[in-house]
């Protein structure tokens, strides 16, 4: 997708295997596979239409309409989620904050107040509220999971260091920082001695 | 890694690929051959010494060390990582902190003085810096990761929303948050209609 984005970007208005192949650093035999498990894209020789190819990978993402999205714990990566100018740009919409700090209770995030975890439910469920961010201590994290699932939500982004347990019909994205340095160490070790 | 943790805080002292494979969510046989590849765990019908394990697989890992870490990039995101207890629990410890806002040059995070990125090169190379974290806009990501690398920084941690240029002896792990919120609503989308 960034690659499409770039390319859009650039003026271009088609595109080949090949071409897509280098900027995702794969092969052209299998960017045509992968597409092709999506339908019918592109043509013989021509290759692909950028624009055209963005949308319909946009449609089948998910991710060319606006999702409402509730910010559980307003901490400092909370905080970072928020002002995060991506989200909003790239259709996350934030309806709803949560936090149960009773300092931050009743204050206000731009024009978002933040909500006590006592009024969950009824908030998610009125909003409407589609993807939930959890970024709260581990301890709370499953208890407000279960809630936020109680009220419909659909998905979870989970920045707490711990597996929730949710049904099978919602899916969750573990943000796991440690685990993303413990793959660079690994990495970096893997690569033998200094060159 | 989790699950072994998890194991030894339960006391117990060994554990079978079948256990493995149910707190990984993957199969007893997998469980096997992934272990396999690093040489020889184990004993038929006795399972596995939980401790030998840990300590075997965090050495693989390049875990069982402690690494030097700077911290580029002192905004929200770069001050909730540095304020997370994980990174320091796990054998990450921040010895340098760089920002080029003036407000922020000279002040200090715990003890840490925030550094302008002028003096980059030779904080990063006197320190012996060996992993970076980069938490700074898109617009000067690739012009910082340069410049550690010249220091002779072996890995990245990136959070800026680029694909770094690098040599390819430096490994970088991306965290991008907004690609996991559109894997998410990707997962969502799948699911079909709603049960």
């Amino acid at each position: 997708m960034r690659s499409l984005e770039d390319l859009e970007g650039s003026g271009a208005e088609t595109v080949s295997s090949e071409e897509l192949a280098i900027r995702g650093q794969t092969t052209a035999a299998q960017v045509r596979k992968d597409l092709s498990h999506f339908g019918s894209f592109g043509k013989r020789g021509l290759g692909y239409n950028v624009d055209e190819l963005r949308h319909r990978l946009r449609h089948i993402l998910g991710v060319d309409r606006v999702w409402k999205v509730a910010l559980i714990g307003a901490g400092r990566i909370g905080s970072a989620l928020f002002e995060y100018p991506a989200f909003e740009s790239r259709g996350y919409e934030c309806v709803a904050i949560i936090d149960s700090d009773p300092e931050k209770i009743g204050s206000r995030w731009s024009s978002l107040e933040i909500h006590a975890p006592d009024d969950l439910e009824s908030l998610l469920g009125s909003l409407g509220v589609e993807l939930v961010i959890l970024a709260v201590p581990a301890r709370v994290a499953q208890e407000m999971a279960d809630r936020a699932v109680n009220a419909g939500i659909q998905g979870i982004l989970n920045f707490a260091p711990i597996r929730l347990k949710v049904p099978v019909h919602v899916p969750v994205e573990d943000v796991n920082l440690v685990m993303q340095l413990e793959a660079l160490s690994f990495a970096v070790t893997q690569r033998g001695p200094d060159l």
